[in-house]
Order: C-alpha cells, then sequence, then structure tokens
C-alpha cells in the first residue's frame, strides 16, 4: 500500500463487501439505471414535453435512491457489524461516521 | 389528434418547448450524467468501497435534481407564462398544476 | 417605502397574497405541525425509541413539504399570473426566480 | 409486558436509548424547531410574503433533517452495536432493518 493512497482505496483491495454477493442484481439495476439515463436523453432530443421529461426524472432519481439505501443496509449489516463484532470499536465508529455522512448527502441531494 | 391521445403527447406534436434555445446545454449535462451513471455500475463491477460508491450516487442524484429544476423554471417561464398571456386561464391553470405534481414528485423522490 | 426596505417586505405591505382565501386552512395546518413538534419533544423526554421519534420526524416533514408545495402552487397562480396578465414581464421573471430558487432549497432541505 | 404491546413500546420500558447522554441538547434543539413552526404561523397569520415564508419552512425541514440524522447515528452506535456485541445476531439484523426503514422514510419525505 503506497504512501498516498486514501482509505477507502485500501479497502478495494480486499475486493470483497456488503454487497458483494448482490452484485449481480445491483449490475443488473444499474444496467436499468443507465438505461433510464439514455431515455431521458432521447427524450430532450426528441424535444418532448417538458413535464413527462420530469416524471422520468423522478423516476430515475428514486430507483437511484433505492440503490443507495440498499448499499447503506449492507454496509451497516456486513462492515459495521463485522468491525463491532471482531471488537475493533474504533473501525466501528469511523465506519458508522462513514454511513453517517453518507445519510447526509443522500437526504440532501 | 385521436381521442386517446393524452394531453401531453398532444403538446409532443409542436416540438418546440421552454427548453428548447437550451437544448444543446441539457444534452451536454444528460451525457455527462449517462456517463456518472456508468461510472458508478464499472465501480460496483471493480468491488469499489460501498461508501465511495454512494458517494457517486449522491453527486448523480444532485445533477439530476439541477436539471429538473431548471426544466421547471422553463416550463414555467415559457409553457405557464405564454399560456397566462395569451388570456388561456385554463390552460395555465392546467399547466401550473402539472408543475405543482412534478414538484412534488421531485421533492419525494 | 423606505430605500432600505427589501422587495419582500414592500410586499407585505399589501396584505393580500396567494395563499389569502385559504388562510384560515393554512393556520389550522400549522397549528397541527405545531403540535407534532411538540410531540416530538414530549417523546425526547420520555426517553421514547428512537426509531419512533424518527417516524414522527418524518411525518411532520412530510407535512410541512406539503403546505410548501401548496403555497409554491399558490404563489406561481396568484403573484406569477397577475405579472403576466398585467404584461410586467419583468416582474413575472424576477416571481419566476424567486419561485425556482424555493423549489431548490425545498428539494435540497 | 402484555401481549398486545409492540416491540418499540417494551423498548421504551428500559428508558435508556443512544440519544439520553444528549437528552438536553435534543430537547433544546426540539424547543427551537417548535419556535421555528410557531414564527412560521405567524407569518401566514401576519400576511406575510409567501416566498419569504418558504425559505422559513425550507431552514426548520433543516434543522429537522438534522436532529433526524444524529438520532439514526446514535441508533446505530448504540442500538446496533450493542446488540452485534453481545452476539445477538437476530436481534442487531431487526435494528439495522429499522434504521434502513427510517432512512428510507426520510429521504422520502
Amino acid at each position: 500500500m503506497s504512501p498516498t493512497q486514501t482509505n477507502s482505496e485500501a479497502k478495494n483491495d480486499a475486493g470483497e463487501h456488503g454487497y458483494s454477493p448482490e452484485k449481480d442484481a445491483y449490475l443488473k439495476r444499474m444496467k436499468r439505471i443507465e438505461g433510464q439515463a439514455r431515455g431521458i436523453t432521447k427524450m430532450i432530443e426528441d424535444d418532448k414535453y417538458c413535464i413527462d421529461i420530469l416524471t422520468q426524472i423522478s423516476a430515475l432519481s428514486g430507483a437511484l435512491q433505492s440503490v443507495a439505501i440498499e448499499l447503506l443496509d449492507e454496509h451497516i449489516n456486513h462492515c459495521v457489524l463485522n468491525a463491532a463484532k471482531s471488537g475493533n470499536d474504533d473501525e466501528a465508529a469511523v465506519k458508522i461516521k462513514e454511513a453517517t455522512d453518507a445519510i447526509n448527502r443522500l437526504v440532501r441531494s
């Protein structure tokens, strides 16, 4: 691990996360979200009615929020719990702080 | 216009909307949003850390909300105002109702 | 009107706004919202379970958002439309800008 | 404990929660939030400009969200961690599910 590597990059080395068992399902949902984004671009290209575009943006936003909330759930169920169970209170505290900051960004985005 | 055609489909015929003068700028922003979505998919494929994925989801959500709020602004500035100025109060009322419903969906998505 | 008076203070002089005809209904809803806030304070005083408190906070948030969205709707239906109909395009533009900024704050609050 | 008592009512018996050490600070913040709600009611009574009322509603919403996010943080730091450390995996799972549901309601309220 190089000295410039960030904390979260270090974690990527492991390549095993809370969401890993559901990775295929997440990839499928993200592919659908990519399709929704392309659909919105196409609506603008085709001069569709602005309110109809807004409806699709809300649908895409909702789909993204669902993915985010499930990722958070996996983060707490795995990263936080594993740290807690291994008696590593400092690491558990760091991971909970990361979760809370992520919730804060989500609620306000 | 066939009797089964919806109100908003009828409007698409015109092909001229509040956002039309800025169409290229919107398309550029949507292309960037599509890229952000693909980036998130890639992060999951590459087993990136869940909190880093959540940060990107919030960024994408924020970018989408900005597009939505500007589209709403154009809708009010054009569709609503034009109806009001032409003395078509019923159409203005319909268009304001559409805007309010869209805001409601945005706030809750 | 004194030179230091802000635009919105000036408008308060009129004492007549889009929401005025529904003023009693809004006051009733705000009284209920005040009661919800006091209820949450009481839950904390009584050491209620944090998740139950969060449920009540979401309910209060939702009630507030509904009031906000209806106020916005009245703003567009009255302040914006009246400016547009009277041919005062600059004032209409200012009022739409105010509405868009308010939507932006709402979506991100 | 009576058979009709809910899970969360049962927890209230303990009277000791994650937020307990900060109870006074939370009560102070809730009192300020109650004051903000009364201020908004007064603005409507006094026929203040709708956009100014919306600004205050966003401020109140933001204050509520901050309280909610800190309560969630305490919930994870205490209720979830304690269950995890005591090896009570089922209870930890229940408490994480409660947290995720609360986040979901918050994000969409």
